[in-house]
């Protein structure tokens, strides 16, 4: 059973605010045949209408897909899926379904029918991607537009993250590069010193 | 006494990979005033030359700076800064000067002159700004190369964070939006699952 609820795309950025690793979904138009990748260099850009920018290697399948579509969907792995994670950024989805090799159950954006991922993840977003910058080839960075999201209620709900010691395992992964990564911990409000 | 030890420039990617919460510096290259915002929006996007993405608004003093410098600093701050965090991020340093007020102590860094933080900060990077590409007016993002970077010793060593339960109030801090900011918990190894 899903727990996935949708949330308002006035909220979406802080999906990612914090900066997690994302899953970074993509399909391609003729064939259908899809692709996962695992990305840590992306971020939100802008609020209304939300807008986030994500880097993807020219010389990844991921990145012709997306371009040839104009599509992509992000998807935010849970901290139970780690391994998971690692194995999808360990691989590439050119020659191999990373979906049937790894098991990776996706359904279907209902906006753009990008893949996304549910039973492994914490929330999604799916984007559009927005028409081509320099930076784009220059910075590998492409910018999209977030056109419906949802997280898990258990842990996102009235537009923000409630991360606490009791959802551990729904908490979001952060790498730190090499295969190590670290979850959140702590909620601290911030106090006002002025 | 400073901590503090230099980062190899091809690991200074690492220091951000993880998606903390930013401090950016600025100064005026003529009446030598500077600026420190927190900005949650920030990305790696190339490890070699190691180069950065960040995200600041057009209506910002901190812009302005950076545009007419073509310089910046990134300083990425400790948990146990979360209310001067915040504090740097609730204020506009065009009319006070945010290090008197909040009593920011900051040196100069070598390369390029930019302030940087030691003493509630766990890292910094000095950054030239790259040739503006249409993201800048469109996205607000801009791309820059670091040229120096520093990290303290006690949490970041041989290429990487090592946050455990002995340097809590040297992890980083990752916003959640709002002054809602989380630390980060436990290290977590990928196991090869394929």
């Amino acid at each position: 059973m899903s727990h996935f609820l949708p949330v308002a795309l006035q909220h979406a950025s802080r999906l990612l605010n914090h900066g997690p690793v994302i899953l970074i979904t993509s399909q391609d138009p003729q064939s259908q045949r899809r692709n996962v990748m695992a990305a840590a260099w992306s971020t939100p850009v802008e609020f209304t209408p939300p807008r986030i920018a994500i880097v993807v290697d020219k010389a990844t399948w991921s990145r012709e897909l997306i371009e040839s579509s104009g599509t992509f969907g992000i998807c935010v792995p849970a901290a139970a899926f780690v391994d998971l994670t690692y194995a999808v950024g360990s691989m590439s989805g050119r020659d191999k379904d990373k979906f049937e090799a790894l098991n990776i159950q996706a359904i279907r954006g209902r906006e753009l029918g990008v893949p996304l991922l549910e039973a492994s993840c914490v929330a999604w977003l799916e984007c559009r991607l927005l028409p081509e910058t320099e930076a784009q080839q220059d910075y590998d960075t492409l910018f999209g537009e977030v056109v419906s999201a949802a997280a898990d209620s258990r842990v996102f709900y009235d537009g923000r993250w409630h991360f606490d010691a009791n959802n551990r395992d729904l908490h979001t992964l952060h790498h730190l590069g090499g295969g190590q990564f670290v979850t959140v911990a702590n909620t601290l409000t911030a106090k006002a010193v002025i």
